[in-house]
């Protein structure tokens, strides 16, 4: 038996998420499928973060187990020769049989990607979120930094899933501008459901003058969700990179 | 009467190209739609290039003429609020009454660009042509100068309208690598029916080694479009500029 890790890019757009479902076709069927016909049998395959409807991914990765001797640059070749254009095997590696794409990540980076102009720009369209706001960037810088460290992060959970536990701990924020693009990067040990983009709608509530400097601090301690910022839309956030 | 340029930046992925046409969905239809919502009448928009079914659009021009008092800036931004997310107006300007953006053109510019990789890209797929072979830039940049300056186009122009006038200018043709893209852009002063992508598929076939060096000089004294190399797809094509 092996244990074969994959590491995914996919374009989201098209996609009802990264796990199987009943209504619309998501990235992980697309490549079980693929996987079938390549091996011919159905293998499950194990990812590591279960991305959202629309949400992108250039560091996906997930993992599957087969019998089959076929080389690891073949996987790779014949995957992507199955795969559609929108969804492409980075990398396959063979692994220890008890990594877990999802129970033995360490670390996960997300990235989120603004775009901040009055005139919409359409070949980003399905790659960011548009802003039009003035946006105060050092006063977003500041108050990211609040969200450092460990802690209770029920106020940037989804409402539906607010009774599971909710401390986390996030190693790093960058805020950073380059032209009209604003990218908001996020290290951490693990993210609630929708905490990414709950922390990037905050973050611009903030930017934009409707919360006041200090209000992170405020939401954060506080525990109830509706006092952040809304919840950005799906197509600006990139699953960048798993560590394990 | 007032004469209104537009300078229009598009994601071709989803039309049948610039002009209206029978089958498909256009470009030039769906914004003569927007400006018959807007000014509440129809309009004729007369563009200045017809790009190709797949081909973008960075800096396409095209102007319309109406007796309206609607403010320029307004105009863009009524435009773009009933324009889909894939077409965007960059600008709009007042012009005198006899400029034409197809007969007033001076010059054109366009941009090919290539992903020269094994493994493709999902966020480049739609916006490039990944060409896997091992390329010879020197020698594509040596090659394509050959093309610079007035010459007869023929072997450069789509079989089927060959029976057209076909000399035209090349003022400049730029080879560039960054990473893994590679651009190609073109300036003169107009270009022939599928003449930009049949150069790049050409000068693949030179990269590539499939074409000897020296094959640009013989190709273009021929007059013949079956020794040229393959049409490269549209998906990699930017109209970027049009000057006045």
């Amino acid at each position: 038996m092996r244990n074969i890790k994959l590491t995914i890019s996919y374009d989201g757009t098209n996609y009802r998420g990264w796990q199987i479902q009943k209504n619309g076709i998501t990235v992980q069927e697309v490549i079980e499928k693929a996987i079938q016909k390549v091996f011919e049998k159905k293998c499950r395959l194990f990812g590591a973060g279960r991305t959202d409807s629309g949400v992108h991914a250039k560091g996906q990765v997930a993992n599957f187990k087969t019998v089959a001797k076929i080389s690891l640059q073949k996987i790779k070749a014949a995957l992507n020769a199955n795969l559609p254009e929108d969804i492409v095997i980075k990398k396959a590696e063979e692994v220890s049989l008890d990594f877990h794409s999802q129970f033995s990540a360490k670390k996960k980076k997300y990235k989120y990607i603004l775009y901040n102009s009055k005139s919409p720009e359409p070949f980003l369209s399905r790659y960011s979120w548009q802003v039009m706001y003035k946006l105060d960037l050092s006063l977003m810088k500041k108050e990211a930094k609040i969200l450092i460290g460990k802690h209770d992060f029920k106020s940037f959970q989804a409402t539906d899933k607010k009774d599971r536990a909710s401390v986390r701990t996030i190693e790093n924020i960058v805020v950073k501008k380059r032209g009209k693009q604003i990218s908001i990067e996020l290290t951490g040990n693990g993210f609630l459901y929708n905490m990414v983009r709950n922390i990037v709608g905050t973050l611009i509530d903030i930017g934009r003058g409707y919360l006041a400097s200090g209000s992170m601090k405020i939401i954060l301690s506080k525990k109830n969700r509706s006092l952040a910022g809304p919840t950005a839309p799906a197509k600006g956030l990139f699953l960048m990179k798993i560590e394990y």
